[in-house]
């Protein structure tokens, strides 16, 4: 009697895993490193990319630009001189909240992918369903403002425990705000003990240099990778 | 020949507008006038409650909380004396962005609306998905604060066109910031032309006067509306 092998398939993934699993593949073929950058809408990742792009030492860098409507920070974005994709996501996408796999793959085609080292994909301004999303990324940065009060970590948790980096943005104004950087550290620490922090301001440039260092090192270390086979 | 008259339903209305209309329905036989409180996170709207709620003048105010996890923001206005109940969007409701009317259904048991003038519902901060949903609410008021950067109206029209008051608040600020008020008013008259506006600090008080007398004046066109039948 002949048995036909049943191969079950276990661990089906939903359609946005997949498509990040895709998407993941096309950013190794090319050697790509992709950075998630999310962040409440006016945290400041849009100048905090205009303060450290400017020289990154020959790393060829490339961002996807997230939005619900519009085109400004790719606008602001298109004076660095690198490739600039805009993805809105009101067009075609139903408005939504968050970059998907299935949005950014979307635009893959419109990303020189083999010129470039480093793929920043700012996230549309949201501190909830960014975080459920994966996209295909290497590493996660967010981006928390000062001027956002020192509980957002408590607040909004799954966003402060799925990335790999945590910016504090706009610290030139704490003199004139009444907030408390020990308190974050500390309800940071109760949601994500451990994780790498930057205190910077991307207004005078403050601390900007660890994240230019950070990412540059990021870019070297893929092509390190790659050149290792 | 006997006909069926055959009745044809026409606008059939989603899941959150009929939910939203049932609301609305126990709101009016309550006499309670209903304010929707949406923001981006940490621009400011628990702190202005706290700041506009000490004195209603004999209005009698509830709120009801909206966040993905916590009740940071319930705990503060709990020393205020009123009726505060908190809504976890992560509990049973899979850490929505946003509050729907189905979540506000689900408390509307543990406040007593009989005993309420004006309810404040305090949205989940965010710009995008809050817009989208109506929960019964009267009016709709979303704060916007300076430090998030002129451009917020281009960015997310939806929330600025979606309500009838736009407050812009942490003016206290403004010496310290690169913020240009009038380019803002420019961008809100773009997506919102000549929706009302308020010029605000929570954190100083300039400007909140007007904000709590607007509140009572609400609550008192509900109580003058209900008493004409």
């Amino acid at each position: 009697m002949h048995r036909t092998k049943v191969r079950v398939v276990e661990d089906a993934l939903d359609a946005n895993t997949t498509l990040a699993q895709a998407n993941r593949a096309d950013f190794d073929r090319s050697g790509v490193m992709v950075v998630n950058l999310m962040s409440a809408p006016g945290a400041g990742k849009t100048m905090l990319l205009q303060k450290v792009l400017t020289d990154m030492e020959g790393v060829r860098v490339g961002v996807l630009e997230g939005d619900v409507q519009g085109s400004l920070d790719a606008d602001r974005l298109s004076h660095l001189h690198i490739p600039v994709v805009q993805i809105q996501t009101d067009n075609g996408f139903g408005g939504e909240c968050h970059l998907d796999a299935n949005m950014v793959r979307s635009a893959l085609h419109e990303l020189p992918l083999d010129d470039i080292d480093l793929l920043i994909i700012e996230n549309v301004g949201n501190l909830v369903c960014p975080a459920e999303f994966k996209v295909g990324e290497d590493v996660r940065i967010m981006v928390a403002s000062v001027t956002e009060g020192e509980d957002k970590p408590v607040k909004y948790p799954l966003m402060f425990r799925a990335c790999e980096l945590v910016i504090c943005n706009k610290i030139d104004l704490l003199p004139h705000l009444d907030y408390d950087l020990e308190l974050f550290k500390h309800h940071l620490d109760g949601v994500h003990p451990g994780v790498e922090t930057m205190f910077v301001s991307a207004r005078t440039g403050e601390g900007t240099e660890q994240l230019r260092r950070y990412l540059i090192d990021l870019a070297t270390r893929r092509k390190a990778e790659a050149a290792a086979g």
